[in-house]
């Protein structure tokens, strides 16, 4: 378990140990949270979303102006996860029925001479790793963020290094004792959660935030737009409490129902009937 | 100058060269942006403004709840600096007249087991980094950056290392040939610059944008508004050309002319002459 995958500005030394598995200290990922990553489920041996994630994270990285090729970090996930998978065989253990979270981080590399600005030619860095994953198995708490989100912010659309609001939001959620956090925007409507989409169910018709309206364009929250032929629907903290289930969703924990906010209990009934085909191709 | 001061979860190394400083993948600054960081300028050998980076960084570590010991992170700086010194001195160099940028890092340390959720113990990291500095003279130009920041952010207050996006303003001044943004809030009002305060004079009365407005509570920001008897003031992108003189300030650059903003020319002059007192005690 304990192997890396890493590339500092294309000359490796790809997979590592974790003694190993260093990064300079002036890298921009450090310096500004100057980078993105994805956060994927391994099970049966495979990523069975990595193309949606690698091409996720090729638009994110497109906008903010960093290197990244799809196919090659693509290959170092394969990779790590073969790898894993042939130690954990050797050791005696079993990755066939076991699941792990495989996250895959991009920095812009080593800093320039000015700060904040991005070099002219940046270098970047690629950095994966892998861990045991115990996916819960719901029904989840939340509680509402003290402070709200910018939906206009240049950051929303992008899964970034720059993360720490959405720290402070767990942060919120674990000292009252709930799983997650939902996030407001400036106009008092749900955009997300901090590690989570939110979707919430009416008379069989399944609505999830716009992205308009400051979520994170989730990878399982297009896949269960999909799956359910659901929409994109404004939604208040009141329309949780009149709807008849919500849930929370993201690449790894899958769609999981949300049962109370803030204290209070929410309509919520068994796992839909779809849950077993959200990682299969 | 190839020489790091190096602090992993308060084992050190201590003093590393380039070579060694390095730090786990892992640690939360890498991950999720989950830290500080100051920047001071060096000179004469000393960090004159030292005390006041570190009662800024205490306090922002205090609210976001990571452990920081000022003497400790604050005797680091001056080790390093009095190494660099020694180096600079045997090697035939002379420090006594340069300046350099000494940067303090302090993020949350190792990732705890729950994603953005901080571990309930964290052992931070304390990374401090010095370079040659070539103080710039001004005068400045700036843009209006192409997106609002959020002025209730609970960020807003804290130098993080989640800075992607005045990564992205200071991208947008540099593709503009400018050397720094203006961020206007959602009231459409200055609240800073990317990697700076903002002050403008009227009838000698030094004004800045409250921290209300979103701005960082810069060091030099204070220090400037202490030696001129200035007064915070919300200050609208138009009050810069009805102004006696606008001004750019953080704790390296010390106080610059701005003398173009989005291209169009605004009044200014020489610098005051209380510049030579912003960095002696």
């Amino acid at each position: 378990m304990d192997l890396y995958y890493l590339d500092i500005g294309g000359r490796g030394p790809g997979l590592v140990p974790r003694a190993e598995a260093l990064i300079p200290v002036g890298d921009r990922g450090f310096l500004y949270g100057d980078g993105l990553f994805e956060t994927m489920l391994m099970r049966g041996g495979e990523i069975p979303l990595l193309p949606l994630h690698l091409a996720r994270m090729r638009a994110s990285a497109r906008a903010l102006g960093i290197p990244f090729d799809p196919d090659r970090a693509g290959q170092a996930c394969i990779d790590l996860v073969s790898a894993v998978r042939t130690a954990e065989a050797s050791g005696g253990g079993n990755t066939a029925g076991a699941e792990f979270v495989v996250r895959l981080t991009l920095s812009r590399g080593p800093a320039g001479k000015r700060g904040y600005q991005p070099p002219p030619d940046p270098a970047p860095t690629t950095m994966v790793a892998v861990a045991p994953y115990q996916r819960p198995t719901g029904p989840l708490s939340a509680i509402t963020a003290s402070f709200r989100i910018h939906e206009n912010s240049p950051l929303t659309a992008h899964k970034s290094l720059s993360a720490l609001e959405k720290v402070l939001a767990k942060s919120e959620a674990a000292q009252s004792g709930c799983d997650e956090a939902l996030l407001l925007n400036q106009a008092g409507r749900i955009a997300e959660g901090a590690a989570t989409n939110l979707f919430i169910v009416r008379q069989g018709l399944w609505m999830t935030p716009p992205l308009t309206d400051g979520c994170l364009p989730g990878v399982m929250r297009q896949r269960i737009l999909n799956l359910t032929h659901g929409l994109e629907w404004k939604i208040t903290p009141a329309d949780l409490f009149r709807c008849d289930g919500a849930y929370l969703t993201n690449a790894v924990q899958g769609c999981l129902p949300l049962a109370a906010l803030d204290g209070r209990g929410l309509p919520w009934g068994s796992p839909p009937p779809f849950l077993h085909r959200l990682w299969t191709r």
